[in-house]
């Protein structure tokens, strides 16, 4: 039991810059009170889901969304708040220029913007000590024939390959796969399958991202994940939870028995280091966006103490003699555990409060930013 | 054939105003030229898809994107167009207070503010002349427990039967379902069987309207239409197509069998009357708004003249002879016969040009558009 | 708690006699040991899982699979056994007269050969005292245009009010839907619309079935329950999960978090009482089949106990303040917690042993099965 | 348009003995009229296919279902009857021992076994001239924790390798993918994305055969045909149609764009050559085997025509500018051209009947094995 408290006290899940602001649907974006206007705000409000979980140390930047003037000036910011910044994710999905496509665009003055802005998120790498670009490209086609599919692959592995020889010594890139949205058709990078591939040709700073609720229904996502880190190709993670498409609803919040058994085989396949980034990226369209996070964080950690109390050897026993409910049984029993108890243990341990949730509320630090944050743009998706 | 001929020359396909507005997604609303920025710039432009087409007689409205402060004088400008105004549609998804919900909110304010606007919307038909209100609620809950199911559906009821009660003599209400989008977790209205079953609650002037991108993935759309027009509750469409989600591609550009399907099922129900309203509701995204409604009611055309043209009689006997392979193929033989030289001839012995997408493009319309329309805020999903 | 010990005391699951032959896929039917050669053996089996549980009084049987030439001693049998018989399952799809259909087939012999058996059915419930038919149809097409989607619907109402007609005092069948599978193109009761508009034309005595594996992927089944349950028209359940289509596994294998939400609507919307029948429908396919039957129960045990230790009062009040995230963590704590010591206090004051897979594996059941049922045929889906 | 008749002659297409042979469902083979009792008679069936529509002149033999004393017999046969051996399938899952799996079960003893079979498969290659191993696995788990994931990625590699080493220097095999079925957890290998990465560490003779009946809901298969042959990787086809999930209906059927925009990528892939196998593989539940195999013969052949018929300089030229609505037109008008009469030509070029069916159904071959083929045992998926 040592083991698993230490496991769990070693653990590090990012959470996003992009999650305290505003967020909705197509439909609408509600507001919300108290949210960030610029990067320094949400890297307040990041630092309060560390304060509080002890498990939250770093923060990805969103660029341009968290585009600033002195990159350094920020990374002190984050550290005096007790965080650090952690992976640049691009964006080159909010420009008109991207209608047609970034990396992908048929038209090769729209390529050279998108791979210059890739080019520029490495920039910012080196510029905020981040070792991690994450890459996900919108672009695809709405319509059968719109675009050639085959020269869309020639013009992404062109940029990849120009982004890749950037990288220094100790930066790597992860590449995400989405089965579609924005784009309606063809997504050109639509499966694990296909990121994978690149991946594989351009070498070892090259990593897939498994990202919790880009896949077709009933796909298997553990899978996937054993997959990847038999291959050594498994990055990291962009956890959320999903009914439906890629709702982008709190990490557990859907199916935390999916949850679980994604983090068994990270524990199984030797994933549960630092080579596997654990992220956060969800959408906190209704609900408090800090607190959202905080509860997120707490279901991944359930998760993962359920993964870990896993019992490995009679789970192998049950395995090797094919007793399908015997190892079945094994598996569940650690599901069906109540790992709150642990957790709180844990906390306290390491002088935390063993109720984050209420522990945040009682702070009053949400009363504090919606006071405080009256005036200005609220943080969002196009901010 | 003449018969076919006269079918095809009586088809109204209802265009929606919004569809000449800006859309997009959550990710990006992209920009187009030419754009209108009032619902009379829209009404001119889908007045123009009548022009071309001759079969797209209305425009449906949406309010409040499409409020003005004298609705007789949009019917007149209408009128002068050459179009008339055609549903109502209700909007109760894009205000603040409806981020719980609307007329199933638990706030009884926001609940009476919401089923307010409804009542509203049949004041708009009265003044307009419509007699269609088209009811969509993006209603629901993102996760579980959030809120309570069931008394969600008491709200519901009691707020359609105050508004069904508003209704004319010659006033129906056409209720809308929708799978999952913007609520994530449970969405008030999800299937055709909880549209039904409160149309058939509340009486004749309730029906059930089928948009083809609302459902779960595998539905058999046209098994819908078929039992829904068996029961008199099919009060009409929105047409749009979909890969994925609810995507609102161009109709028929995605699985254009299905939408043979769909009308042949129309045509065999009994439903290819004024009864059932064909009406467009779609997004263009990323391709010229006008042209995109063009080819979208063409498609809708050809799908109902294969329809048309199935050999009812042989069919009939084919499947009484439980002839597997001879009635699929009466039916194919339709589907695939290439019916756009009847529809050429139709057009033209309408006075029109029979290619309507070629003659639209000639005719300088959007070129005066875009000349014509800079300044001034796109009209789009918030406008 | 005591109210929800003596709630889960109180449970009644119905095993089905199907599940205790063999089954599979269309691929193989993997041969198991000790599998039963006739209903006799197969009550047997079922009288073992009460035995362990408690809480499966009574098995389900399926006719011509179960048929015997004396029912009454069949059901002394039973009653010996200490179970009874449940509900009567018709079987219209294994005959070679079905293959376009039974009840909507458009010959009108077979329609009439199927309905007959129908009618047989009430006279074994009559024989057997059972008071619940179960009607699943797997008629339906595989190819567009293969038969008339509306003149199947007809003749289904015109069987279906037969029976009804046909049915005692006491006496109600449950029509149960199916999205696909055995017909791959249209089914002709494909959703619990469908069932729902039947059942309501024809009375009290006709209600829905909600199979668990029935559904097309994303659908949200506990507002099915919810839905029909406000109406008075859920009759009951068929458990099992599923990872994709109609898998037939382990009712809460799959996503055992659903399974309490589809519980908890149960307990919310007043149905958990005798009206709604808790049957478990599901393949061993590669575990043992007693034993995967006394797993399914405790698995359908766990959801409900924790669906009662939800803070209903705790639960209105987040949800009438909207309080999201406050309403979701009351609803999540219930479901985490771990209920497998309450259950075995139940099963302890009850004098059962606490652990029953434990119990059952050192009873040699399963022994004296395997050493004594050698020779004769195998029961299975075809015998 | 010469071209494209010489192409269209030159069209190949493979039919599988098992087609020729009762299938069905779990629930019920519905036996047919006429069904041949051994691999002579399926041939002989098949030979009708190549003789009504010129395009079908190999078949696909399943072992051990068309298992004989003397393969050079049956080759001689094929050879007198116009067709030849095709590709030889293997099939490790109708065994007792392969409940758990085939080479991926955790019992040493199996996985030798079935690597034997796979290696047997190969000697029946050396036998009757195929070049082609196609291999399917049915291996996989039904519940969470039955089995490692990943060692079973182990034990699959090492039986592959062992059946690639063994493959002679024409020969190649072919590794086929699947969602789901009969396996309901995990599948072993589940995607394109597993076949892929496993063929390419085997090498040149390794590639990837795509069955259009096996994904997810939503996969857009056009996009992985065009990522296969990008890659070398694509080595053919498993061509049937689905609604739902692994329907295994006529080709064409469900979705005849999709089956378009399919052969379009293979056409532009460079795809259109010997080296990419165009096979069916589909179960005739319920419409006559040999006319159902000639109408998906015939239904590729009009999908393929319709892809050679695409402007492919105009829709390039459509593409680059940008010009969405332009590219998909110049797609569409393709697709939507009535090619019946051109295919027509084809076959009376060729001295066949301008339709296969008629003239099929005109032969009395029919009627003709319906008064032969009376007693034995009906050939079928376990015979």
């Amino acid at each position: 039991m040592s083991d698993i408290k230490a496991a769990l006290l070693a653990q590090a899940i990012e959470t996003p810059s992009w999650a305290y602001g505003n967020s909705g649907t197509r439909f609408k974006v509600f507001a919300q009170r108290g949210v960030p206007r610029d990067p320094y705000e949400k890297l307040a409000d990041a630092a309060q889901v560390h304060a509080f979980t002890g498990v939250a140390p770093s923060v990805a930047l969103h660029i341009p969304w968290d585009r600033v003037d002195d990159y350094a000036d920020l990374a002190a910011h984050a550290s005096n708040l007790g965080v650090r910044i952690g992976a640049i994710n691009s964006n080159v999905f909010q420009d008109d220029d991207y209608m047609l496509g970034s990396v992908t665009s048929p038209d090769a003055r729209v390529r050279r913007k998108a791979t210059d802005h890739l080019l520029e998120c490495v920039d910012v790498m080196d510029a905020t000590g981040s070792d991690t670009l994450k890459l996900w490209f919108s672009d695809g086609t709405n319509y059968p024939g719109q675009d050639d599919i085959r020269s869309r692959q020639d013009r992404l592995a062109e940029s990849l390959a120009e982004v890749y020889d950037r990288l220094g010594e100790h930066q790597r890139f992860l590449l995400e796969y989405k089965l579609f949205e924005p784009a309606f058709y063809t997504t050109d990078v639509p499966d694990w399958g296909t990121a994978y591939a690149h991946c594989v040709k351009l070498g070892p700073k090259a990593q897939v991202v498994v990202d919790t609720g880009h896949h077709a229904p009933g796909t298997n996502i553990e899978f996937i994940v054993a997959f990847l880190l038999r291959e050594g190709k498994l990055g990291g993670f962009d956890f959320n939870s999903r009914f439906y498409a890629d709702d982008d609803l709190m990490a557990g919040a859907a199916d935390p028995f999916q949850l679980f058994r994604i983090m068994f085989e990270v524990v199984r396949g030797g994933g549960y280091t630092e080579d596997v980034a654990f992220m956060l990226d969800q959408c906190h369209n209704i609900e408090p966006k800090i607190a959202g996070q905080i509860r997120s964080v707490m279901n991944v950690q359930e998760a993962t103490a359920k993964a870990l109390l896993v019992d490995r050897a009679a789970l192998a026993a049950a395995q090797s003699a094919g007793d399908v409910l015997g190892a079945n049984g094994v598996f569940m029993d650690a599901y069906n555990t109540d790992v709150r108890p642990l957790l709180a243990e844990v906390r306290a341990e390491r002088g935390l409060d063993p109720d984050p949730m209420a522990a945040y509320a009682r702070s009053g630090y949400f009363e504090k930013i919606v006071a405080e944050r009256v005036g200005g743009a609220q943080a969002g998706w196009g901010a």
